[in-house]
């Protein structure tokens, strides 16, 4: 059985619709077949203004441009809200899977207990010829009841016409400190939470050695549990998974050198994680280096294949 | 290819009816070919109350002298909520095209965060004759949220009838100071949620020098993007709204003097401007004086285009 | 072509059967084709309870009372809530058009921000052969943005199936003074409201000389709107629900002498008011002296046409 | 009042929305607001194959090439199935009304009885921005009561959402003799009963001298009504679609000469006939023939205006 | 711009949804991104009875057998009922694009006018993860009208969720001689009538030079149409499909000797068509056989390409 044949026989609850939608995103791209997966998102338009997002590569307001740097990089899918991924679907329809974000947040408003608002639908989705539909739930905000209700509902609905989901799990709130935000058992219990609501694919933010919790802490340290290292921390997440049934990506987060993005992504591969999905730290770069950034990320997944 | 060919272009994801609608409003009045376009907005007797919005020019008290000045004055569409277009759609019916505002604010009541009444419907455009449908957001209001999952689902059903949905985005609540409303980040930002929850034209305010947000400012200053000149802030909303690849129209503001109106828009239009939407700066006027004015602003525009 | 052609001129976008029921309005009673109404509205028993309403004429406790008096009295209408209008509309049907109240307050709980209960629907109108249907928002309320969305969607409803729409806007709320209930820009802007939200019919009460808002006292004084009588305001009112185009009536208020219900009406019926619509100052009286009022105003009204 | 609005008037029962689409079709192509129209109808392909329909003149087997030809010719409207209109719709939106035919007959199968099939619906002609649908009747068909529900239905969603309705009425069916299907007392029934279906323009054949029913012919001899010429019998027609209150066109039939088109489009623009028709006659020609004799006939509708 | 790209650009009416579809197709197996289609079908259980069609090469009573036969062999998509699709949907998912056969007939039952009994849905269709649905219609059939009334409906849900349609347009009924069936014109008819109805892909049976419709030989002659090859007759059908503007493939009919398909699919390459459907003469031969002959198809169209 090939690995795409084994990750796809853990998701065999769901229809068949699902998996050729799952298949194509793992058959896509330059890491094809390892079971591997880098994703390219671009919401930040929407999440924190075009300015400070495509300002620094001006050619990045254009939406195509992000559809076109997805392809040539070989990206596995490329992800965004509904008014980027409709400026391009016609153009580069079938070319690369694509998936529509369900849920935006802007930074226009902010609040201790955040909430994104409803930007798209399934139907808009099918309509669009997405692989997968994605939505954004904030474990620790006291609002996090209604996400997880829309994300249930969206989850059953791209289910039954053969869509994956992907779910964004980012713990913020008042309930959580800062450090607490990317704690590991709070990125781990993130994970899954996203999971129990039915997300193919879960993204989660790559976990600090903070522990929040003192249960958590208490077992860490009963079990002799490693977490020094990122590559321990990001075993223990995958595990918090269903024990790796499910595709665990980390975010890549704000703009870094290259040198760091490739330590943290080696030390994630080396972890087991699935794959990244790297936004700023691409098309807020030139073109070319994108593009390069992109291979060694990608050369980096394969070989731990 | 013809520049409104070109401009629908831009909208390939939606049914051929969208474009029938665009095109219809790219090919009315005096503008009609170019590319830009002047609308009438006579939403003000909700917005304003009918005293202040009609009582300096009485003849405005009457729906139908709207409809009977849009034409006129060769403007590319007219745009008012239901009761106003409804007192008049038969009458005019087909002479221009109409735009039905789908919600509305009233000013008997204010608060930090505003939101405003839904006031109509899809089908009510449909049977009413309308090229398009019209819907205001707050960014920065506490119920952004709802406004945003509002107009997301009025486009979803709109594009599913072939009407073009306008996105009024006006930055206003408790999270914006009273210079962020019009600062030309913020501007930015509102047309990029405009353009993203699928807005096919977007109506936004003039922007300001001021910068709102530290991220923009260093931004704007990294990247040395000139922003001194409104023309060069212009250019900065437009490129913010996809790049160009969304129609960016701009308000008229506040009664002022033509001279006034003439150079606001003399640099709209240098920088790229697709148009602008008068009201209380041509239905206050006597309306030889508004025809004037607004024949002077189509000139404007005409010569940039 | 005469008066109520006229006048259903104005609704010429609606389609016939409300037209139909619009004259059948303005044809009954004895203000039968002068193009003025006068309409008996008892919800009295549901917003301000039955004892204070009936117990000064205890015959007005039964139902059947009022739908007699509005046809004896030769009344254009008779307004009411489900349950007053469903204990006689078998009796009375089709002797005098109907309209039912879809909403209404009670007194046992009061806030600043008052919101009726819907209470009716446009299929129980059908039901019980109604001309019309009434609803009553509340401009200057917390909860005016959902009033309004009801009346716009009950409004499409009924017209949807023929029925005219009575709007009941009485500014009332915590962001308005007492005085601002009834101030002339507030009830000016308060009819404007209900005829851009689709109301036919548009019942306000008489504006005092109070001015609430500093922009509409600016306008009156520049544009030296005429505003000390009343016949001046509500010419001002009538003004603002579309220059005229709708049909603008004027609430009653609590009981008073004959000499001043009729001294006031002379003031409306001078200043182009449509009508009047009486309830506690005819139900509460003895029926003779009601029928004789009633007979006395609408002889006003008359020599008004 | 215009002719258009003339027009316009007698439709003032439907929606707004059907006015602005009916205002469209008369202010479109060389017969703009002269009330007179001459319609593209390419159903052939369809209705008799291919091969004789557009094998007489092969670049006519390209779907573009109707649109191209209505719109270079000044037609006022394109009128196609679903499949012809969706291969053009995007290309040409907005370029020229068109009409989506909801139901087609193939000439694979025939019986004494025709019925033609449903191939569209309204919603595809709000995706496809139409301005009308089509719908063929065969009055004296057996199977003439299905036809007769199932236009009547589509009317009412029609007019429901803004479109016209545009009604092919073609006697044929068992109960007719072969000279009975152009009979002018046949022609002139067939107008009735799609005016009473509902229809706002109605297409018929011109009508031959032949009187198919003895009650008609007694008449007509009674009444000394004029049939002789081609003139007369139109008029005969026109009077009965509702005395002239609604758009009757006529039907080109099978390949004929110039002459002998003109000298028959002469006498139908001389009995009052709103305008043609016209299908093989124009692209079974070479283009420049076509366009060439759809200037003279339109020249000759102009000149009845 | 490709050739998948350039014939994406017939459909540009349809959502982004079907183009990726379709694009799946065009871009799966051998012959992926020649513009060339080569499907395998395997309704003939249904159509045949299992013994006649499955018999032959026992291996075949397996529904998995001919997923892989289809995915080794190197096919655009594999096509085939609910049963049979489900039953290897979810081993096989997204490893080739699959076409949900909506309709099907059995041979147990046989008249004059065939109807095939509707077998599928479009929801299962995406359940399944299907990349189209397909449909027979059976043109000169007395049930025809209902069959094509079904095909658009089908065809209208399919492109509200993004899928393609394929139309089996197979002529047969009591209004056909058995010549008539594959006489050229009749062929040419019913890939029209596909065509008409919304099919994206139009499957035909081999023309004969039999011409069954005088109308048609006529044109044939007058226009010196050469009919003589079946590359001459291919080619007209391909044009009666919207000039080529559609995907005309070809059926392989029943079993014959391999030098007989090659030379008949050399013929049909020649004259245009966009490929061809296999059945029987594929999972009837040795696997082997049936890989090496498909492989011998695909260079043939490869080489036309």
């Amino acid at each position: 059985m090939s690995r795409v044949d084994e990750i796809l026989s853990w998701y065999d609850s769901d229809a068949p619709g699902v998996q050729r939608n799952l298949r194509w995103i793992l058959e896509s791209g330059k890491l094809a077949g390892t079971g591997k997966l880098v994703l390219l998102p671009v919401d930040q338009g929407f999440e924190h203004g075009p300015t400070s997002s495509f300002g620094p590569n001006p050619a990045a307001y254009d939406p195509h441009y992000h559809f076109r740097l997805a392809i040539d990089a070989g990206c596995s899918a490329y992800a965004a809200p509904l008014g980027s991924l409709q400026a391009g679907a016609r153009e580069f329809a079938g070319q690369i899977p694509t998936i529509l974000k369900l849920n935006s947040s802007d930074s226009l408003f902010s609040g201790d207990d955040p909430k994104p608002a409803v930007t798209g639908s399934v139907s808009e989705a099918l309509r669009l010829g997405c692989a997968a539909v994605g939505f954004t739930i904030y474990p620790g905000s006291a609002a996090r009841n209604e996400m997880y209700a829309e994300l249930r509902e969206i989850a059953e609905q791209a289910r039954a016409v053969g869509l994956a989901v992907v779910g964004w799990s980012y713990p913020q709130g008042s309930a959580l400190s800062s450090a607490g935000e990317t704690a590991l058992d709070i990125v781990a219990y993130a994970a899954q939470i996203a999971a129990q609501l039915g997300a193919h694919i879960i993204k989660v933010k790559p976990p600090s050695a903070h522990i929040e919790r003192a249960d958590a802490l208490a077992v860490f340290e009963e079990q002799s549990v490693p977490i020094d290292t990122l590559e321990d921390r990001v075993r223990h997440v995958v595990q918090s998974a269903f024990n790796g049934r499910r595709i665990v990506i980390f975010s890549g987060g704000a703009t870094k050198s290259s040198e760091e993005v490739l330590s943290e992504i080696t030390s994630l591969a080396a972890g087991g994680a699935f794959g990244s999905i790297l936004g700023r730290n691409t098309f807020q770069r030139p073109r070319d280096e994108a593009i390069a950034l992109l291979d060694a990320v990608m050369q980096t997944y394969r070989r731990a294949a």
